[in-house]
């Protein structure tokens, strides 16, 4: 059985264990504060073109999600998100674990759109209803679409009209960054109060690099990461894997192999007629599927699956990474082909 | 100006007043431990025919449920609400502020139904998503509609074979009381895990009688009450309120005045062919109306904006309660009518 | 049965009730937003000389430690409190509840002092530990001691020194108001971040006016009073009161007259040369008596048990209040100087 | 600069690494539900005789002790520690910043004793007060000394009758297992109800391993895990590390190496006549010494301060670990024998 359920079912890039590896002996200090650390935030900085960004690393997506706007938020302030946002159900309402209220609308393509943003701002008036403070967006998101360039801006625009903060959840930034008229690292620098570069689903054994820019949400933020157990006592760790990833290419490559991937299988399914569910171009595919065909597919393969669409048919979901298998992608697409 | 915004615009019904007064200068322990307050719980507990039901006084409606929503769950577990209930919009996030998702659900007729429920267990089914724990439901709802006895039957029978606690906030529960086929107190305490009696809106200065049937729901409630600030000093206050309005008819007859009050502006409204929305019988009366219309009323009256509906019409609230006069609302019905 | 559990024991001072009753009729706007409340706020502003301070009211101690605490505070930052502080000690944790720690030092005559603030400071000193931010006090303590004017100085200069707040809980402030080197109201304005004057000990049926005078702890705290369960629909309950105690000098006459009643039975306890602990001169009397003792006393009265001091001793505390009897304290008084 | 600061100054123990490196290109199902967590599960369960032990692999110790505690306790009951308990001052309010207060007592040789629980539960008893409703040891202590299996056995008995639940936190259990009268795994296992075998300080990457014994505490744990963001989503990455360290006799000699290299610096220590604080046998040694001693070590080696004793004294911390090298450890002696 070969596995397309996620981007997190092998171990580390090749490069980032051999990373590990190689530094594996050495003494440092703990908790974020070692050489390796400062030398991946010293990449992050130069690639956002933003010496004056902090950067911190964590493990987790939810665990980022969480410390993050918990961080930012005062007790009765709220978070927008679409409906399918990861911390409005992927989380086991950690946000609200928090203390804090996540507000949703139904999305368009995965995404939040300002109109979305407007409406609840409009319905959200006085102290009796809690107060959204920021807008939570994921790029890709949760059903392998981007925002471009452009959609960030205008999003970012509006929450510096409104006074919010945006927040970009980049678990998967990688294949994101390599789509021609996504926001590059830098735009998205430009335009969010701060972000995270995905690790986990990107390559890394494990963690996620938040970096904020907006100077309010700066202080004593390591304070907040200590409290909710998201500072790691090896934090090199986090520092030569992300060093691993972002000195170089790596982080783009990755995302360009994942992406590739995907549209060999996206396109098989396509020329057969199937209905690809979300116009993704990115790592997942969501594709409507007859049962017997599932059926068939899951004889070689694990997929994921979404929902029942109709009596005889069902949404299923395919994850590419930076480990499949190019030739386990061409298997699958011509068995695709040939049914 | 006469004021139709609320239900807790005047202080207490004048026997509610009456009895503080009488009482005044006696002493009494502390923290609901006193006579009154067990004179109050004996009253409840006999109308409901549960000897062994829990009461316990809060002071307001959102802190009780706050207070016994955050103690009925576990740290993942969740409530579930109508998009209109209370809990979800007009609280300021204070069941998330304790840790706990609401999920919610488009309303019917300002109700949770069993299909909206069936449908959040279906799609919260692993240990990703929070896990669907309680129904809240308000009788009246937030729109002025009811649980009839049938409903609320059969929303119980559902709860109770998910493993779901049913809860029911009535605030406003006098309202329904005296409608023709809502469920009686004693068929509430059948058919819930726990509910409140509601003080505040019903003629009290203040006081919502929290009442426990379920005994998984007991063992310490009191360390919760104190904890969220929920335990009133001079807990004989409520006591005594609610024995005044619970020992005889007062709480009913109060529900019949306030139903009265708003069935007169109501076919006021109606007989001049202006559209209410949602078929309450209760003491909130929403209608949309031309806003020169309302720009008429309130010339002489206070009524609440709820929505805007079109370029010429918005939907307003109107609330009587047990303080309304008779007089002030003819003369109403009187304007509506001569327009 | 004579009570002197506490100062709670009975309903309203007679003038507080009056105008309860005197208003009882009348509608106004929920939520505090009244011109009861208005002109207990503006009555408040003209004692302090501080025509910019907020005040809101709340319903209990708990309530609004909690309450202004949490808002106060960032997730990661702790409030400092002697070990014999309210918040530590009485109330169910619910600072903790918030989320916060609440750092200790044991108490030097129930009080908080510099050098137990500077030493705390010194223990926490990186993000490993929580951050120190508020220095809690109470006025009069919870052994019935009180700050002079000159301590409270010297603790304001040290926290302003120190970046910290000063939060003054003023649950039973009339007591210490009326003290002769004791912080008028108006002292403690200039020497406080915000402060509460009590109302539930001090004569009101409940109620407790927070003042908030530093401008960094006064955006939006209605969101929070609402998000905490704290906000009275009928807020001009709270108003009505605190303007009747506050407009006039009734506030100050209930001082006086709980601790001269206080002082009767100390100065009999004194002159049988039984032990009195800690230096009140306020309306809380804490002796060492033995247990026959007691058990004569509570043939005729309630007295509260604090402590076995040794196998035939025990500390009892017996409180004083606005109602309390002058008459009974003579009698009490009497059987002490008749043993 | 050789590092004695602490022991998770290098990456992991070889053999742990290799195990990661062995399975890295490996397809796993996520979240810990893969068969490396249930090998590293059934060695577990093995060692300590208990096959329906609950296993829950964490990243961290903060983490571990916040997500688990929070999971145990009501909204209302406390955990009991000693002053010096990590929960208690170097986790910045992680378990406060989940709802719950820690009780504390001044420590005894870093530990807390039957008398200490003893004297808190008095101190507790009513509604007004939280509910100490845990008891939280780790072994070793923060002060390196460790809980004989008599101390542990008393304990135990002490939480059973009292109702209370025993937790140990075994971030550095290896140091106490190979001691000659401490408790093995299987006794652990045997009295509490829950303790957790730490990876990070004993050669692995980063994690720990949550045991849980008693059955009520068991149920839906895994939504714990998610929503404090301690569930990793490659998670087989702790399976594969604690099968490794736990699958022969790796996690007990590190357990000696440490304890050894430990032993030989504090050898030469006492053969100086330097006072050490605590009598230690772990691999942690805390030491008072002159300051120009400590000046003239800090010249090679990285150690920690820890107060001050006098003008001419302070404290240090020396920490050995599975990576110390035994040569530094002997010139450290030999350095310390020829001042």
């Amino acid at each position: 059985m070969y596995s397309f359920l996620n981007d997190y079912s092998e171990g580390a890039h090749p490069d980032v264990l051999q990373a590990l590896s190689d530094t594996n002996m050495q003494q440092t200090v703990g908790y974020g504060m070692d050489e390796y650390c400062e030398k991946a935030k010293e990449v992050i900085r130069q690639r956002i073109h933003c010496p004056q960004a902090d950067v911190h690393f964590l493990v987790g997506g939810t665990q980022t999600n969480m410390t993050f706007i918990s961080y930012a938020l005062r007790d009765y302030q709220a978070v927008i998100a679409c409906d399918e946002g990861h911390i409005n159900v992927h989380e086991t309402g950690s946000v609200e674990s928090s203390g804090h209220k996540v507000l949703t609308h139904p999305h368009i393509h995965g995404k939040v759109t300002k109109e979305m943003i407007q409406t609840l701002l409009n319905s959200h008036c006085d102290e009796h209803m809690v107060q959204p403070k920021m807008v939570y967006i994921s790029q890709t998101t949760e059903l392998g679409t981007y925002y471009t360039k452009k959609e960030l801006e205008d999003l970012f625009q509006l929450t510096r009209e409104k006074g919010l903060y945006l927040f970009l959840d980049g678990a998967r930034l990688g294949s994101a960054l390599v789509q021609k008229d996504a926001p590059s690292m830098s735009d998205i620098a430009k335009n969010t109060d701060a972000f995270y570069i995905g690790g986990t689903k990107m390559g890394a054994l494990f963690g996620e690099a938040l970096v904020i820019i907006n100077d309010e949400l700066k202080e004593d933020f390591r304070y907040q990461l200590k409290q909710k157990g998201a500072m790691l006592a090896k934090g090199r760790l986090l520092g030569v894997q992300f060093y691993a990833l972002l000195k170089g290419k790596l982080y783009e490559t990755i995302g360009e192999h994942e992406n590739k991937m995907a549209q060999i299988i996206r396109d098989a399914f396509i020329k057969k007629g199937f209905s690809i569910y979300e116009p993704s171009t990115t790592n997942q595919i969501f594709v409507d599927l007859p049962i017997d065909i599932i059926k068939l597919i899951e004889k070689n393969y694990l997929v994921t699956h979404i929902k029942k669409i109709d009596a005889n048919t069902e949404r299923i979901r395919i994850v590419t990474s930076w480990a499949t298998s190019q030739k386990e992608v061409e298997n699958f697409a011509q068995m695709i082909s040939s049914l």
